[in-house]
């Protein structure tokens, strides 16, 4: 292992800043930028390097495709955000709220050609293979996206169905980043594999830390109301659980609040949680977060690499999962 | 020279018949799979294999990038028809008009990486320089499309940037679906070169055939009414020339006329079509066409193949530029 998360972090954004998408038309490319360079933890090209250095791979070797993971995560935010109406990312208006929808879709269309034109920058002997996986990524992210839209308007989402869809909309992108590492950095075949099922599941983890947060959150530290996902009937784990496990007067009281029959916010949040509460789905969702994290984990320690090559990557997840906001 | 146009449509729709993009969820997919197979003329996929066929390639070589230059021209379409609101595509409602905006932008998005998915099938030797010109192609679809939008709202487009921009929207993809077609079959740098120059003339002068068409086309045999670029006050070639050649007279009925002062839509192209007749546009944008069609031609003479290689080219491009609608 030769570098640290800060290290690499800092390859990340001095590469994203040289980027040259400055070009002409620029109400093409200002959007562009203006979504790339607003911020962001850039978890996934980090999560790239990181699996490409502990197998001793050259990082350099993995920074243009991890930043072409990162302007596809981009543009998958900038039609989202149309999508899902979402006005404010990252403390700034979206792009299609400064701009306007027909802007957020053909600059997100430029983003996602952007994204292959860095993955295309792979070293040649690895070149198809991680274009194959990166083209899978991104129809398995779609699909994700419209299973979460379809959930929308359906009331009897299975657990399974709601695990695949997260699986698909959030897990399997992080998941494939640590892949494209390995790959790039020439893991055998079985680690790859190991540390693809470990991002799928705290991907998997990570969600459902974001939905907890959403209901349990500290809001001092979240830095936002909690509840948003309540208001807006979004079928999160907690949804389908309380949904699965309530009693009658529960279920009928859980009915009565996403029907939107009661009119207060406020009072829809208090009475969700409050049944949240009574069916102690805030022991349960930590639990279930442990489960993920500690299988995770499992196919780490099955990886036959020096214990100390691990830590960036384990120490990386865990702040990422312990996180409060 | 092995294939008639026929034969190679044939081919190309058993493949697209044969896609499997019928996968779940169908929300997603079916919108795609009623874009791609509602019709079209198939013509890029055809230039891709007649290019192959020419320089001697094996056009099953080219037959999965051919599905994915088809691919692609579709999803360009399908967000295209959202961003200009168009309600009808070959004669039926487009995705966005039939579902809605969202589905529009994310099953466009899953056609977009469907059409990597069949380019990244080329076969290993050329897989990294198809794919690069298919990724320049795509940005280049995009930027013209920028220039487009923003021509709508300006009233000094010259005629420079004019051309510059349907060489970008319209040209470049034809032009580099026989680039790709030749880079496949192995011809030499300097044809594939010649060969690109050419689509780029013949896709010039294909849109100045639009243009001329909406104004001057016979209504009967066009299958609708003339003058809808006049209503929307379209920035065509047509346009900018008269505003370059009016005199002060014509200026000022012209700017009336494009103002929408005048009220009725039958008037408004009364006028345009009375001004464009005496500054002798017709006969101008026909010169400009023969001019271009003529160039075109001479690159594809330069190309050092037996004639006879060519003809199957050169009959389809003058079908294409001689059509009536």
């Amino acid at each position: 292992m030769a570098y640290t998360v800060e290290e690499l972090l800092k390859k990340i954004n001095d590469e994203i800043d040289n980027l040259d998408i400055t070009g002409e038309p620029k109400e093409l490319y200002l959007p562009a930028e203006y979504c790339l360079k607003n911020g962001g933890k850039r978890v996934r090209p980090i999560l790239t390097l990181i699996a490409c250095d502990m197998f001793g791979g050259n990082v350099e070797d993995a920074l243009s495709p991890a930043v072409g993971l990162e302007v596809f995560h981009n543009f998958t935010l900038m039609h989202d955000d149309i999508i899902d109406r979402s006005p404010i990312r990252r403390g700034k208006p979206t792009v299609y709220k400064k701009w306007n929808i027909n802007t957020a879709i053909l600059s997100g269309d430029v983003m996602f050609a952007l994204a292959y034109h860095y993955m295309l920058r792979t070293p040649g002997k690895n070149l198809k293979r991680v274009l194959d996986v990166f083209n899978e990524t991104v129809i398995q992210v779609c699909e994700g996206q419209q299973y979460d839209i379809n959930f929308e308007t359906l009331n009897n989402v299975l657990e399974v169905e709601y695990l695949n869809m997260i699986r698909l909309k959030t897990a399997v992108l992080p998941a494939n980043c640590l892949k494209i590492g390995s790959i790039i950095a020439g893991a055998p075949e079985n680690e790859v594999r190991n540390l693809y099922l470990f991002g799928e599941l705290f991907g998997l983890a990570f969600q459902l830390k974001d939905d907890w947060l959403d209901v349990f959150g500290d809001e001092e530290i979240f830095g936002k109301k909690t509840g948003g996902d309540i208001i807006a009937n979004k079928k999160t784990w907690l949804y389908i659980k309380a949904f699965e496990k309530a009693n009658k007067q529960q279920l009928k009281e859980l009915k009565d609040a996403f029907s939107n029959r009661i009119q207060h916010p406020e009072e829809k949040i208090n009475t969700v949680k409050k049944i949240y509460m009574q069916l102690e789905l805030n022991d349960l969702a930590i639990n279930q977060m442990e489960k993920y994290h500690q299988r995770a984990f499992d196919y780490l320690d099955k990886i036959k690499i020096p214990e100390e090559f691990k830590s960036t990557l384990s120490d990386f997840i865990n702040l990422l999962i312990e996180r409060k906001s």
